[in-house]
């Protein structure tokens, strides 16, 4: 009807409709001010919709999947945004917090899921996970992450040098894992996966403080070494069976070429393809929550950034739905 | 909440909803198959949706007319789109008349109104306003146009010279005034505003043939002759005083600096501030409907043609309601 | 001389001197009436041609073949562009049909020779093939179409959901091979390579319905599975020996990251050097016409979408004339 | 030498270097997570000293103020930036206001001079002005500012409706003049120029509240009713004599056309030629700083926003040297 | 036909056809290796040609003249480009001067005219108008150059500071005035308009010196105080009647909000409706030659500066014809 | 601080301070007037500074090598940009010549190295190689160039067909190495790596000729038959062990997808993460300079040109760091 929901989805305020029930709702996070570098991402929830207008569930049948993610089981809905304040971090977190903690304690559409219903999150910057690690956090224990992206984001704060420190800078966008961990939300078997951040210091010690929490690694380049097939191997071998698995797709995995419009570019990322056969190759992972952050439309280029975020989402939605 | 209206306006799906009531409807027809140069404007709807977020019925007092269009006695809604095949321009025309017959049989919100709600449609190429007019004549009688444009519009079909000739492409975005006139729908005293284009073969016959369908001229240089003041006195002495006036915009109107997102570009135009000016002065007008069509994002700048054409909505709404 | 023709190649006005001879003819087809997202592709021709304004003939030789296709046996000439109205599918289609009749009916330059010209087509959007196989049918009987394209484009036009059908809104660019099919103009030995669209419905009733109108398919996806010489051999295996092949190039079988610049982009394509590949190892097929379709100027960045189309162009015209 | 200073003035690092004396330095402050739209005026500083490469001092004259500003009198430096986080807005008012605390308990080097450097600041947003008015009212006594902005940035903080309120997101770039202004900092005699915001609710009280704060406006829509130089002669007979002026100029006020690169666009404003003009009148008062701010260059087009703030800051410098 | 030539005039290649003759020629020229700061000049003719492409003798009736200069009396037609080198700048210059010497030795199609055929270049950088001039001066004697642009153009070679001099960094696009009146191939009436470049040093020597070489200067801000009719009014009364005039129009002397696409942009130039029209007020003046400069499409945007170029050559050509 | 340098590096005035000693040097030569088509590399050096803004020395640790080059034995600065004309490239070749010289001859930082600095130079267009082996060979004698670039740069100067030759169009970016081993600077085992030009006439002549000049010859296409692994392995055979090797890579090696920015693009090349997992497996090669050239940034999209160059300088300082 010319009003951009994600995919044409119906649209409903699910934070203000108390009685709203769902399977699977999409909603933005219009959130960048807990980025390094370059901000933008608040756009990104507006962009990822705008660039999945080519999308309508009565054309919507995953080939990749064998079904069509709109028309299963599952009520799929565009929650729209989470408000949320640019202007002050500490209060950002707790807004965002409060909303998920809001969704997080509805019950899902579909009869005898026990399950509150899951959310695709649209980013917004990175940080936005740690208002919803902790939600989830509160319905499932602890959660293993499997993370996309080129870079760690489990710096500790201290590791950003700078004249002053506060409580409120802590909160940025390559510390909420660091973060996460510390609150003991994370389990022991996190995944990051396309990593090609450069380091702190002189040696390996961002590394070793990674393997203290958690955290398995897996480098952008040894798709160069080991193959496609190879990266999908590892990452089955190391995700545990049965246990809540939250994905976060940082879109700068992916190369500078098929995402330019992102925040904290690193040169030699995945092609786009790589990545969803990835995602598809993970089909039987018990997915409690998802998002892609850090799309930021003023440095994309004919939306090829958004429609990655877009072909994601739709992918991580099958997966859910699958 | 995230998802794009017009102004964070309501939105309803006006032509489903039979029993809807409103006063004034913003609508959008994406629809530019009867282009004769560079199409995109289909994305027009969208784009001005997206270039209106800054604007809030909290904040929308607009200073140049001393009131708040959004707040005033008439509901001002977003109707969506109209549905418009981008293939067949026949069949276009079928699709957007029915719209507009079925908005136009409607009943206005405000009490004691006898007018069907008016809509400010967001084009779309220009020729989208031939359904309306041919709707608002049903209604209305002979309509008035205010047609600002750079260009004369009201070429007959012929003078588009090419090897064979159609019915269908009669139709299109250079003809429609000449066929609204042709079908008896336009007073004797419609006024062109901001005219550069050049003209057919070696005389004046575009001028002449245009006299005899009932318009007034004025060129866009005549501002460097008699001023602003001098372009306000002319269409107020022009435009007749209590009948049916149709204001259309077409933003190439607008000098290209100030509107490069559009598909036939003639430089030397007004500056939106002028324009602006123009369409303020002119409140005691009976506007009975109105435009802002040929925005082409594909062609846009950092969208500064979306915004202007925004604000133009903006001031013709504020004229509808004031 | 500063006056862009393909390439610098002679400039002939083909379709007005009955009389004029050539091997090889690129034409442009600028017409875009038919997508059913973004327009733009009308534009392709010209940009390809000014894409292609670094090859010369006498820097043309092509390593990857041996040859320099502008200095060989063939006479090889820019033959501008096909008239075409962009307001009148259905007349669009007549113009285009007489163009390539007329076309056809020529003599090549290159004595001895029992074929008329063979034609590289510079798309406007995909349903520029209709009439060019429509054509080609009448000089050869049933033609074996290799489809490089991420849709199936063998879409029947109900399955187009819209409020009103018509026969013009037929002519689309995804029902285009479905028309030819239904018409009789293809064989049973046509090839998709490149396809990863979305399918209608909830199973895989698109697909069967290809399989019956004479259709193999190679999912873009089966390059990360089988590699690039098992696409190659695949449809080396499925392409017919000594019949006529028309190879039609639909931009978009190109990942968006090198092809930005199309109507609608699907993530996850093919490089650029992988489908030149692909083409220089099909060099012994009977190729009796050819087309780049489209190439979207409007949405492309740094011409890099226009320079593969005009690198595609010079690989079909190096295969011809080998 | 490659090395991008403002206008290849020699660069120092002012912060640091304590015994450092100058009397007129750059100062850029790349901060940007006070805005409530668009951001990525963090770069404005970046932008502006690219833009300026053109400018040297052996071809500085001035031609519309007859000096060459580099080569008169006082030692013109490029200051480099203040540091300052992106991520928590409370800390970075912290550490904008230590620089200028800083900065302004410097001696000039101009021998005689009692009064310290004087810095012109790229912004950044506008609410970088808060911590500069607060030093400039330690070394000074109450400021009168000439604020050049499309908004009126007196809006007091509750005006910005939201969820929740909290005394960081006070800190804005539309109310920081409300701030200074409740702080004791400003004269009665603060003029806005350029003005064209939407204002709250129904009525004028935007107005009448901006009017308590001692301010006088004028409008963008003045230059066509009293011309460029009634608009001149209203600024100088509202600005006091002898008394501290601080001249800030938000590049929205000039017109989209000139300026896309900002976060806040309206459209409808001064352009830059008229804005330089009106610069250059006001020579003779008394500047004890100024800025330019709002420059985001993820939104500019062909650098022509950072090149108008790149010669507004030219003037600006003219006129204090002068 | 699909050829891009300006405006759709048949194309010659006029440098190489001996016996053609024509009455008033486009050509291209492209070259810009003498530009002191961003390049890509060189493909300004290619730039204008495509934005003409709206441009047709059919509908080319210019409403500003009362004439359609297509089709009077004179033979227009595009001679395609000269032959430039990019590398070699003193060859360059030789081969531009050939090509001019050759062109201006040829008679025109107008039976009774004792001109050579008049010629509108297509720049290129400014320094192309050197080899012009000398060949113009060969047929007509001393010239007076009209000259529209920001800058002077007349800076002795000497004034561009540089670590060595060289005989071939002499001619530049800000020396060749001062070497074409060195050269004693100008007359003493020229006319700078526009200008708003900063000068040398620390006073008015780069106008004196300009003085001493017979220019009148009128800057970009007269505008703002005298209208446009006060400018046109001084030109007119500079302009020596019955003498060969040169119109050279370096589009910098735009504002860069309508040409931002050009090498050396200065803030606060004029409008293009108050160029069109400053140049539709010269009509009744002896033009021996034109020229539109400076165009770089890189740096441009929607065609913006594209277009205006392309508007100007029209209108030069309408008063070549008239 | 604000202003620019590669890396945040200090920087120094190399070519001015005669006593400076250095390790490693980051030195720009802006110049790109010996391009043959699209120009803009002069501004190269300046967007690799801006891309590299993300790089620090304190988080700098490269994860593929295992060190820190920013913290190793070696002092890296950045030496800005060679002064150098656009004007005249013969007396830009003396300018380059005489800076080289003059870098040549100091002495390193490092005590007990024997060597002068080494220097990583940032194009401009490819020619600058030229001036610098001249220099590198006065102090190492015959070198060893590996050489990344889609074009042979082994073209002697006639095989550039023009109208007129001259000594100065000899220099140019097509021909420098023709030339370089024509003045026997060169050893017998030069590499080309990732060609894919076209060549002149209609046989393999083009390769015959750099046969003879001593170089051998990977095409781009090879890593689709032999792999990454493979080209390595070539590479590291062919390259001759301990003698001085010269790493120069024209960004237009990569495919247009990644590097969009450069001047004469060719289509289908190496992906980044290729490039540099290359780079890294020849750590133990005895580098005596290096570069990164063609860096076009008016044709680069969101930085990523730039991006991958500056990650390619970061790559090959760890490299000669090591
Ligand atoms: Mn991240
Ligand atoms: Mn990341
Ligand atoms: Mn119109
Ligand atoms: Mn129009
Ligand atoms: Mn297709
Ligand atoms: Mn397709
Ligand atoms: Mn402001
Ligand atoms: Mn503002
Ligand atoms: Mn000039
Ligand atoms: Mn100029
Ligand atoms: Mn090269
Ligand atoms: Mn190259």
């Amino acid at each position: 009807s010319g009003i951009n929901t994600y995919a044409h989805l119906p649209h409903d305020r699910c934070l203000i409709d108390k009685n709203l029930t769902f399977d699977v709702g999409i909603i933005g996070i219009p959130y960048d001010s807990s980025v390094s570098y370059r901000p933008g991402a608040r756009f990104g929830p507006q962009a990822i919709r705008a660039a999945s207008q080519r999308q309508f569930s009565y054309r919507g049948f995953n080939f990749r999947a064998g079904i069509n993610p709109y028309q299963q089981w599952a009520k799929v809905i565009d929650c729209g945004d989470v408000p949320v304040t640019p202007m002050d971090s500490s209060l950002a977190l707790k807004m965002m917090t409060a909303a998920f903690d809001n969704l997080l304690s509805r019950e899902s559409a579909y009869e005898g899921s026990s399950m509150p219903p899951r959310l695709v999150s649209l980013g917004g910057d990175h940080s936005i996970i740690l208002p919803i690690i902790r939600n989830l956090y509160k319905v499932y224990g602890p959660i293993t992450v499997l993370h996309f992206d080129s870079h760690l984001d489990t710096w500790s704060p201290e590791k950003y040098p700078s004249y002053w420190q506060s409580e409120a800078s802590e909160f940025n966008h390559g510390s909420m894992l660091w973060m996460a961990k510390e609150e003991g939300l994370l389990s022991e078997h996190n995944i990051h996966a396309g990593l090609r951040t450069r380091l702190s210091g002189t040696d390996w010690s961002d590394y070793l403080e990674d393997d203290h929490l958690g955290f398995h690694r897996i480098e952008s380049d040894e798709i160069l070494k080991i193959g496609l097939d190879g990266i999908i191997g590892k990452i089955r071998r190391l995700l545990p069976k049965n246990s809540p698995v939250y994905i976060s797709v940082d879109i700068d995995v992916l190369d500078p070429s098929a995402a330019p419009g992102t925040g904290t570019v690193e040169v030699g990322g995945w092609l786009t393809r790589e990545l969803v056969y990835i995602l598809r190759s993970l089909e039987d992972v018990f997915i409690v929550g998802a998002d892609v952050v850090e799309v930021s439309p003023p440095f994309d280029q004919s939306e090829i950034t958004a429609l990655a975020a877009s072909q994601i989402v739709y992918e991580l939605v099958t997966s859910m739905v699958k």
